[in-house]
Parts: C-alpha cells; structure tokens; sequence
C-alpha cells in the first residue's frame, strides 16, 4: 500500500517529511514518477492532469489538497467507487476567518486609502464606516462560513447567512435556498464569498446579484476564481453598484500582468493566500483519512459527490 | 453658567447641536466669540492658544476632547483649583481596539506589500507571521490599553504589558515600573503605544527600546507623536531593530509634505483617525461632567495633576 501526491509544479518536501515523521511506516509515492502503481490505494491531489488518476487500479480514495474538490469532482474519468474528501484544518479556518476579517476592517476603516495617499504623502482623514452600516452577508455555511459568522458575531458585527439549508446561530439571520437569495442580498453590504465551486455556483458573483446588495456594497471572494464573472466587478464599480472589493482567488492564478483588475484602486488583491495549510496539520488528516480509507470507514470532510460538496 | 467650547480651526457646530439635544438648557458658548466670560464655568478645549483660559474668572473645570491632556496639563498658567478631565467614551475604545487590531493583523498579514505589489501588477505570495511568533507588548494600561488586551487574549495572542503599577488580567503577563523595562521590551515583537504624555514618557519611544525588542519588532504608536524620537526609528528601521511601524500621531501634524516617514515602504501612516469621538456621545459624557463640576462632585475620568494622567 502506498499514499501519492500528485500536483504540477509543487515542492512535495515538506509535506513528505510531515507525513514520514507523523507515521514512518506510511510508503509516499510523489507523481509522476511512481516506483509501484499497483500499490497506490490513496492519493493527495491538486489540479492534478487529465487521466493521471486512471493509472491507478486499486485506488480507494483521493484528498484534494485543499478545501476546494472541484478539480476532482470535474474528473469524469474518476470511478464513482473512489471516495473523495477535501482537506481542513483548524489552522485553516482560523487563517480564513482572519483574512476576511482583515479585509473587512481595511474597507472600513480606508486602509489600502491611507496605504496609496502615503505614497504621495497626502494625509487626509476619510470617515470610517460604523458596523452597524456594514452588514455581512456569508455565501456558503460549511466549516469555514460557520467559524467566520461566529468570529463576526462576537466582534458586534450584523451578520446574514446563504446556505443551501438554514443555519442555527445565536444572532445569525440565516436564509436558505434560490427564493431567499434576493432577501439575503437586499440586507447585505459586505458580501463575502466562501461557496464550493460547483455547476450551480460557478459564475454566480454577477452583476445581477451586486445590484441587489445595499448600495453600494463591497465584495470579498476567497472561494474560486470562477465565483466571479470578472468583467459583471468591473462593470459593477463603474457603475457604483460596488465600491469594491478584495479578491485572493481567480480565474487565472497567477492573475496575469495585463489583467484589468491590477489597476483598479478600489480592488485589493492577495495571491491566493488567505488560507495556508501547514504541513504539519496536513499530514495528521491526511494519515487519518489514509488509515481511514484502508479499513474502509467514512473519510474525514468526506464529499457527497451528487451535492457537490 | 455657560459651557465654553475652545479648539483653532474647528468646526463645533455638530457637537453644539448634540449638546443641545442632550441638554436643551445648556448655555453653549464657542470661543473667540464669548459673550459672557463671567459666566463659563466648564471648557472644553483641544490644543488651546495660550492664555485663553485666563479670561474666565469662575472657571470650575476643563475637559480635554479628547484621551490625551498634556495641553491642559502644560498650561502653566491654568489655576490648580480647577479640575481637569479626559473624553473618553466606549465607542472610543472599541475604535481603538480595532485600529490596533488592523494595524497587527496588517503586519502579520502583509496587507500593505500586497497594496504596493498590486500597482505594479506583481503577484508574490508572502508568509504571515503566526500569532505565536507576534507577542504584543502594550506600553500604558489605562481604559484603552485593558479593552485592547482583552481583545488580543481572546484573539489568541501572546500579551505583555507595561504601566506604573501591575494588571491582573487572565492571561496577560504585566510588567510595572522602569526596572521590568527591559524584561517586557525582551519579550515583545509588537510595540504599541497607548502611555499618556507626560514629561516621563516623552521620547520614551526611542533607538534605546527597538533595540530591546525581539528582533526585528513592529511598532504602532497610537499615543502622541512626541512619544517618538522619529529619527531614531529611521535608524532603528535602517539597522533592521524594526521592520516597520504604524503610526497614527506625529510630532507636527497635518505630518509635512517633505517628512521623511512618507517615503518609507515600511512604514503605515493614518492622518490620527484611531479613534474620534462621535458628537453624540462625547456630548454625553461632557454634560454630565458639566454637571457634576457645577455640583462640586468628582469628574468622570479626572486626572490626577501630579501624576499626569
């Protein structure tokens, strides 16, 4: 039996050492080259290429690397026999929860302004924007979503939930389903995007969803890239239904130099960093859901493959 | 009795209109123009023209507008029998909390590289600094300094503190008096400045401090711009002491034009928008120590001349 990392261009040192120093005995492959493929029964993948899964007949279950799975939810030639499990860590939802609400106080409190105006040592004070004025708005309640509206509750914020089903939270206004998205939108300011990327989500970060927001709302998306109809953000601030926004996901990553949204001064953007998984807290879930996959039970963050999530 | 409002250049007529409505009996007058200086028996000033207070004959009590009172402390000419006392309000504190929180999470985060990397299209992920690696060392424990040490414990930081005299704070490690100087400054990364200004802790912030901190540390001063010696943090910023500093007050503002603290990459400077008293409020606080000075009763936040603060 052996456990097998694949991904392009990714430095797999670190995380070899974690998972050999949290269980010596565990036999890790890394892609592509494979000494046995018979042999592999579990792997860890990330945007892995086409058909690199098929070659592995006694694969039982795969990892993604991250919490995202659309890479392996979108891969047809994958047997519905292979079971498949995102990868979070407490770590992660922690990162997670304080980016957004990194990104969230820098919009109201005109950070990245004072961040440009020093570069022409211009000091002029703006008005901060009072909480009771910025309503949050989280799409997308799993594990993530669920410890960003406790973190901002507890922090005096107003916050609203869209999730598929409605969510018990103290102080939580929870809307649930495609009848209640106008509701949801209608009382949000600060739209934050945290939704698996499936089929029913992709491209749902359009224009027709700022214009329902309170005007003008700002949008931040951490789920994926393809969330947002990139050209529907740039039509949005021009037009003023957005007066921002902070994105760390997108559809081309690395954004590509000529891209529109660089020199946009009301568009704050990280490279895909919000939320890190430590190699150290990688290896225990994923020697767990190895350990796990080889006796046959239930994964850990295992995905229903018919929800997509 | 009339309540005297004094300040160069600034616009009262919000705090005029909230005064009124919290007390419709109040007899407001707004310096230059007095009336009847035999009347004044309260003012209100921030960063007053010397002599100005001599005028008013039956003066009881002067409120600072703001947290900081080393303009009514310095006034030598103010009589020892009138009382003098701080505006502090709650929304106050939680404003400042949250600029110190930002201000931490900006540096740990790279927030402001990412601004600088994104007008030049420049995609290059950076490493945070774990908060076990960002222990905060909070210089004065008065209101401000406990609501922002609260608020860092419960957010999972390591916190020291500084003041006269011991904190008891679940979690906190307190440090008092100039002999456990060195011992708190050995332990903190993170440097923020909350002290009063008084003839002691002027210039305390000086090359003598950064070289103390864990190296190199971070500095945020939300106190007054003379608590920094502020060519000793260019040094200290030249020498890698620190790695850059947020500062929200300056020894001359609006900060000059040609200030070198502007042409600095590492260094994050806000036009003293920390915290601002809202009219409302701080109209709230001032009446009812209006009242109490016309009562001969203890004023809320009185300081204590000797100590200066």
């Amino acid at each position: 039996m052996s456990l097998l990392l694949v991904a392009k261009n990714r430095d797999f040192t670190s995380l070899k050492k974690a998972l050999l120093e949290k269980d010596p005995n565990v036999d890790v492959e890394i892609w592509p080259r494979v000494e046995n493929k018979e042999r592999v029964q579990f792997a860890v993948c990330w945007n892995h290429p086409k058909h690199v899964l098929d070659s592995y007949p006694n694969l039982r279950a795969v990892s993604s690397l991250g919490a995202g799975v659309n890479h392996l939810l979108n891969d047809e030639d994958l047997s519905a026999d292979v079971n498949i499990c995102r990868l979070i860590t407490s770590s992660l939802k922690d990162q997670m929860a304080e980016y957004i609400m990194n990104a969230i106080t820098n919009f109201r409190l005109h950070t990245i302004t004072y961040a440009d105006q020093r570069k022409i040592a211009k000091w002029e004070p703006q008005s901060s924007i009072p909480k009771k004025y910025a309503a949050i708005g989280i799409m997308g309640m799993g594990e993530m979503g669920s410890d960003v509206a406790t973190l901002l509750l507890q922090q005096g914020y107003i916050v609203n939930s869209w999730s598929r089903s409605k969510k018990d939270l103290q102080g939580l206004q929870s809307f649930a389903g495609n009848e209640e998205l106008d509701d949801f939108l209608g009382q949000t300011k600060i739209l934050v995007n945290l939704l698996p990327l499936t089929d029913e989500t992709e491209g749902i970060l359009d224009l027709e969803v700022f214009k329902k927001l309170q005007k003008p709302g700002y949008l931040i998306n951490v789920g994926r890239g393809s969330h947002l109809v990139e050209e529907d953000l740039i039509y949005a601030l021009d037009t003023n239904h957005l007066e921002g926004a902070c994105l760390d996901v997108f559809e081309t990553e690395p954004l590509p130099e000529n891209h529109p949204f660089w020199n946009r001064e009301n568009i704050m953007i990280t490279p895909h960093i919000a939320a890190i998984t430590p190699a150290k807290e990688a290896a225990e879930v994923i020697i767990e859901n190895y350990k796990r996959a080889l006796s046959g039970m239930d994964l850990l963050y295992e995905v229903d493959r018919d929800k997509g999530y």
